[in-house]
């Protein structure tokens, strides 16, 4: 969202360097010409912003260099998470900070505010190691085969573990789609991933080599349209031909909602007679998000006198409250707050309530324009995709003749334009609209379209049960 | 489909009872007129078609009376388990029927299609009977709630499991949907499901009742619009107010593709107020298909020489291709075929092969139409639902001058059509399309609404980046 909105709000950005990185990238992209002013910050800083000091701590998730935040207020200190796991061998070493939540704990936390995306699942997240070990194992197994990985472009840790088991195999690695190599070469630069220049081949380069030579590490994990391996899926990639010498290893699990896309991905991958690994299973992919152990020993940690969850669905949010009230938060200081909602501390601290609501929702783009008007806009486009619509053009002049015709066009409508049976209904329904409204006392022509509606709609009903969108434009020729 | 094809084909339907009596509820509801040839069958029968003979064999099922067949060819024995797994305590005794798979597979089978479905998942589906045990613990912990579950209408073993444990708890059954209540009403008539009728209230009747003597059976489990559960879910429910007093028990996992659905209403039920369960490890389903270990035993005990699996996404198809395989089944014998496709078995009864297709596929259905242009259709649909459309008409003479001022309307476009600087725009596109078309060599005015849509293709695409399906109707005036 930022390259649409960061020139509106015009403050600073505080971030570690991957992520000021991976904001520049986006706005660079975006070409808006607006200048952000960007604040590294690492682990440990502290920065001062009105009558909040704020500090970063450490916390481990799927993509490096993510922080959590301590922030002292006039009140008492408020943590907030971010989103973490508590992976204890992380790849790059960076476990989650427990000493400083520790700390922050026992000098006294007024609110917790914590990732809540994975409280359905019980236990710990295996370490991202575990997936390495599965690499290894995958690499053993199919030696003879081209093997293709598709993961989040932000997952680094991921990326570098692939490296590394290609290196360990003697495999030259491919890598395909934009955000992904925007990406790598970030995080190569940044020293965040550590693989030599030879590591990489490009696909041109790669095409004299042996399948078994080579590893492609490519979007397209979550089915997304135009992604690497949904390009590859449909053959329609321009560098890369799956087939039966091919291993897919889908390294993601499906984002709710994506199930759809990544099934229809997975089983073009297989009509393209590839081996494809992407059972839950299977240990290609462990998720960045705390299960509910790890949100227990965060809410041990930091022992906060209030609770908020964050980032989740709403039924998440439930499952974490109810989960901090065992915990020993106080029930009446524990709120699940809906996105806008504000919460207001009494002035000693002791008790706090919901007051009032901020502007918050999303905010649709379409093209180069935001949209303000999405209801609307939402609703007809809705409308048009369920039944399609239909216009009519009548031209009449001013004592209501008829001067040609009709026209019509229909679009994605059960009604063809050159329908002869149907274009007869139509004309029939605007001659008899014309007929009434030329009795009617209401001789504006502008209530006319209304009457046509009207008949249409009846004429519809009747030959068919479609009650596609009705657009009539009426045309009054003025004497001349 | 049957209502918008039986006429079609005009077969005889042989089925069980309850096959019958859902096909016969589904004939009335579509009041088509048409009436079909029932012929009542059971396990074990046998019926005589050209040069097949075909019996029928229990299987178990998520719904009762689940029959496969046994096909008797004059090359050899095919066997069709339908959709089945393998409950050693189903609800209603009525196991798969192993003895006559097993004798089957004795006497020596051909062909075996078997259910995918559940191929990627290890070990066997739990009985239906553990739903039960976790239905006594929730009535037993929620003793002061009402409780609302909500499963398939036809899962007539889960209905049976609700009805079992309200009587076991003294609660009143309150039905809710239409599919459930005439599923419920059908299977009570043939004694499928057995329940007193005093166990069961209107509504109405449960008014007064406290919310601890009540269980709502209802439809909704997907999330489906309309669906009884979506509405109580939206406070839209016209006899059910969903509160802090209620528990809700989704009691099915979402079908793939309903995951956003079910996800939307389970938030839902959360923000009113009622304590829901419906997570996956919560024993509140079981699936009605085979998982692989089942698998493996339908294939030990058919034995078959040709195998193709059936029921499921080709990823599904792929994986018990595999399994077959590694169950013994030559390689060279097992296909995948898509839908339509035809094997063709060698006289001998030794090799076959994919040979032809036969018309297969999807036919969509709106309103009453039957769909046979449905590619223009949904492209048309699809281009309207992501942009908005935009109708613009003008009136001529046959000097190609302008009558009147241009109409235009647009829907679910981002121009709204009282957008003075917009309709500005496209009467410029409109003026220069006439220009430019009085100047070209081809005066025939049928071709005038292609330079209109270019010219308006220009406009829009240098003041947004909107691409909108573009409408012209042009309407030449006849002098007089």
């Amino acid at each position: 969202a930022l390259p649409f909105i960061l020139h509106k709000l015009n403050v600073p950005i505080y971030g570690t360097p991957l992520t000021l990185g991976l904001v520049a990238n986006k706005m660079a992209e975006a070409s808006t010409g607006y200048r952000p002013r960007y604040n590294e910050v690492h682990a440990g800083d502290k920065i001062q912003s009105g009558c909040f000091s704020v500090s970063f701590v450490t916390v481990c998730h799927s993509i490096p260099q993510s922080l959590g935040l301590a922030i002292q207020t006039p009140l008492g200190m408020v943590v907030h998470t971010g989103d973490f796991k508590m992976d204890m061998t992380p790849i790059d070493g960076q476990q989650t900070d427990f000493a400083a939540f520790a700390e922050l704990g026992s000098r006294g936390v007024l609110l917790l505010m914590s990732d809540s995306t994975n409280v359905e699942k019980d236990g710990f997240v295996p370490s991202e190691r575990t997936v390495g070990q599965t690499f290894d194992q995958i690499f053993r197994q199919y030696k003879d085969r081209r093997i293709v990985i598709a993961t989040f472009a932000s997952n680094l840790h991921r990326a570098q573990q692939v490296f590394n088991t290609a290196a360990r195999f003697n495999r030259k690695v491919v890598l395909q789609g934009r955000s992904m190599l925007a990406n790598i070469e970030l995080a190569r630069k940044l020293q965040i991933v550590n693989a030599p220049d030879d590591l990489f081949l490009l696909s041109k380069e790669a095409e004299g080599l042996s399948p078994s030579r080579l590893v492609v590490l490519t979007t397209g994990s979550q089915g997304e349209p135009f992604s690497g391996l949904v390009m590859m899926s449909k053959g329609e990639h321009k560098q890369i031909r799956l087939s039966s010498k091919d291993l897919v290893v889908v390294s993601a699990t499906p984002i709710p909602g994506n199930e759809k896309l990544v099934s229809h991905t997975v089983n073009r991958l297989f009509a393209c007679g590839c081996e494809v690994i992407y059972e839950r299973n299977r240990q290609i992919h462990v998720s960045g998000h705390a299960c509910r152990e790890e949100l227990k020993l965060m809410l041990s940690l930091v022992k906060p006198r209030f609770f908020v969850p964050a980032h989740g669905e709403y039924r998440h949010l439930i499952r974490h409250a109810q989960l901090a009230r065992e915990q020993g938060v106080d029930d009446k200081n524990v709120f699940v707050l809906q996105n806008g909602e504000m919460l207001a501390f009494a002035p000693n601290g002791k008790s706090a309530r919901v007051e009032g609501k901020v502007a918050s929702g999303a905010v649709l783009i379409d093209g180069i324009a935001l949209g303000e008007f999405e209801g609307r806009l939402l609703k007809e486009r809705h409308q048009l995709s369920e039944d399609g619509m239909i216009c009519v053009s009548v031209v009449i002049d001013e004592d209501l003749q008829l001067l040609a015709p009709i026209e019509i066009q229909s679009r994605g409508s059960i009604f063809s334009d050159d329908d002869e049976h149907f274009l007869e209904e139509a004309e029939g329904a605007v001659l008899k609209a014309l007929v009434e409204f030329r009795k009617g006392r209401d001789k504006n022509p502008q209530t006319l379209p209304t009457e046509i509606r009207k008949r249409m709609r009846e004429t519809l009903s009747r030959i068919s049960r479609n009650y596609p969108t009705l657009v009539p434009l009426v045309t009054v020729v003025p004497r001349t």
